[in-house]
């Protein structure tokens, strides 16, 4: 079905998804002086005080940023941050939906990395948490490194670990589906900017045995001409085998095909050359690398799409909600790869415990245990990460 | 009554005062389809095609950021960004339960001036309009002026202006009661700040006859030694006589004194040495200039203060949202002298049609008749100053 129709009609009705609304009443003289001056004064003074008290005293415990500049929205690419805002708006909704968050998009008038990183870093004192969100590769690793350094609260680029999270919790329920461990695969991921470059990170760091990325000249390997900082980062780590030449040529044998590249790239002959039962999941949206009915008839084991009119969809929804929910419980400092992975096995877990099959190896976003489960998770993995800086809040 | 004890403790409980909800359902895999992937992309191209299209298609229309660096909260001076945020939230829960706007407070990490406005200009495509909040003078001057020419929303500093507006809107009245022309009345202002400066500039555009502005040296006069270029500026369009002297000094004679300063600056002397049945509005929070009740009996006329707990309450609260629910409403480019004029001229009517009495100068911020009168008059001044870009939108 095609919802544009319906979905602009609607933005116009709505103007604006989100309401910023307030938690007591403000209909007397006393609810004034209460919410307001003269009586505010005494929550101010607690902390100039103690600063610390900002997160008992005011709403920046539970608030998040997301942060664009409009310069990788969606599929479309380039498009602006005036024009990324409808989206900026509709993940503040999942926020809260899906994870209690008071979520407020902010978008940034500049592509500049400093530029990103000097107004998020002013503007931070209003947030527990910052989402960045459709930020073009390679720009959006420095943003997302320079940011960490510049403040105290989490940074997480959503386009990368949120991605990542859900693709490993697929790819962990699917190689249990097919028989085989995670240390004796080889995946091949196509496309290397940020979802591509994060999965394999975190692929990798839960035990995978090689990763081989690709770009559109191929495979990405150590020592590769005119490579990025980030990409020449990955090639140290990847691609064991060193193995060149083009995706066709390294799918040649692999378990596991993640696309988050683009439609098409992927023939049914492709499949075919993959080792045994293959796990395919062609996430480029709106259409994939390769259909899920012609990557079954070409002897796909597993697939799964970003789509939600196929089954097995690979969707970011499983996971940011919780994991920033779980973070902000224990005002955690950072997010880190050990949290990424537990959120990952909370996801896998729920879709294992109601059966797995090969049409179902993710829960449903909509699924109440995947907030608790994931959220539940990253406290804990925060604590023993060393960065959680508060005995778990209510939320 | 002392709302401290009270207030802390409700601080505690709401942790926030805000609450950033969502205007549809996300219960079933359609809403997620139309409020976010795939649907939200045709918004997305809408706005990318026409960058106008971000007032219909998103909240920007009816958003405001209320922007500090807490160097000026309250009473409290520079508490800095962290501690003026209850206030900041305070604020936002008003405009949206007096104005129907929604409101983000953002807390900016820095007291430069450049810092301030460059932050501000790179997030504005997030919002219809800027709130500037207790920001110190002189630096909240050229905040405002280089805001102002940065950005093509409306920026608002409402501790001068809308100050300025429910000031003006009480002296209005309190002349008709004690039977005096705007224009054959001298005026005192204690206070040289945001709220003084913008008062004084404000009441002789509205055709005052004249204010002298007093700060810690005394009348502020043209030619004065070692005056910032604000002051400096108000001392060419003030104080016609070059009057010079302590408060007490220039307010002998005086019509009208006008405190925006601190405790206990006035005595009863000082006010039985004015002129015939004087107005006094000794504005200092908490604790006013002189106590409505000295100052009757020293045979002031009408008495307005800051304060709740006295009659004649000049708080700010009466302009601000309907200012910015009149700004917004036609996506005003800049909030102008004349629409605060008529902001004031609404308020005034609001208290004279209910009959005017010495204890009720002004009305209620309770009275709903406030938001619709000032918004309605907010946007007929901004139609006649040319700064309306858009016809009466819904709000």
């Amino acid at each position: 079905m095609d919802y544009s129709e319906e979905s602009l009609r609607l933005h116009r009705e709505w103007r604006g998804k989100l309401d910023i609304g307030h938690k007591m009443p403000v209909k007397t003289r006393e609810d004034l002086s209460l919410a307001y001056t003269p009586g505010v004064a005494a929550a101010c003074l607690e902390i100039r005080k103690d600063p610390d008290r900002c997160w008992d005293l005011t709403g920046r415990w539970n608030t998040v940023a997301v942060v664009t500049d409009g310069s990788a929205v969606l599929g479309l690419g380039d498009i602006g941050p005036l024009a990324g805002m409808p989206v900026m708006e509709g993940k503040c909704v999942l926020f809260k939906a899906f994870g209690g968050v008071d979520a407020f998009p902010v978008c940034v008038g500049s592509k500049d990395v400093r530029d990103i990183v000097e107004t998020v870093r002013l503007i931070s004192g209003s947030f527990g948490g910052v989402n960045l969100e459709d930020i073009s590769a390679p720009r959006c690793f420095e943003v997302e490194r320079r940011l960490k350094e510049a403040v105290d609260i989490p940074v997480f680029h959503d386009d990368q670990h949120g991605t990542a999270v859900v693709i490993l919790a697929a790819l962990r329920n699917a190689l249990k589906i097919v028989g085989k461990e995670m240390a004796d695969v080889r995946a091949v991921v196509s496309g290397a900017g940020a979802a591509g470059a994060a999965s394999a990170r975190l692929l990798l760091s839960a035990g995978l045995g090689d990763v081989v990325l690709c770009d559109r000249k191929g495979a990405v390997w150590r020592g590769r001409d005119g490579m990025d900082p980030e990409k020449a980062s990955l090639a140290e780590i990847t691609n064991r085998d060193l193995v060149r030449g083009s995706l066709a040529d390294v799918m040649r044998g692999a378990d596991v095909f993640i696309g988050v590249s683009a439609a098409g790239l992927v023939s049914r002959d492709m499949v075919r050359s993959m080792g045994r039962d293959p796990v395919v999941f062609p996430m480029a949206n709106p259409v994939p690398e390769i259909l899920p009915g012609e990557a079954l008839e070409a002897g796909a084991a597993v697939v799964g799409t970003g789509r939600s009119d196929f089954p097995n969809q690979i969707n970011n929804v499983l996971a940011f909600p919780g994991i920033f929910r779980g973070a902000l419980d224990v005002r955690a400092s950072d997010i880190t790869q050990r949290m990424l992975v537990a959120a990952s096995g909370a996801l896998a877990g729920i879709a294992e415990e109601d059966g797995l099959d090969r049409e179902r190896i993710l829960p449903l976003p909509f699924d109440p245990r995947v907030r608790e489960r994931v959220s539940g998770a990253v406290v804990e993995a925060a604590v023993s990460s060393g960065v959680a800086r508060a005995a778990m809040a209510k939320s």
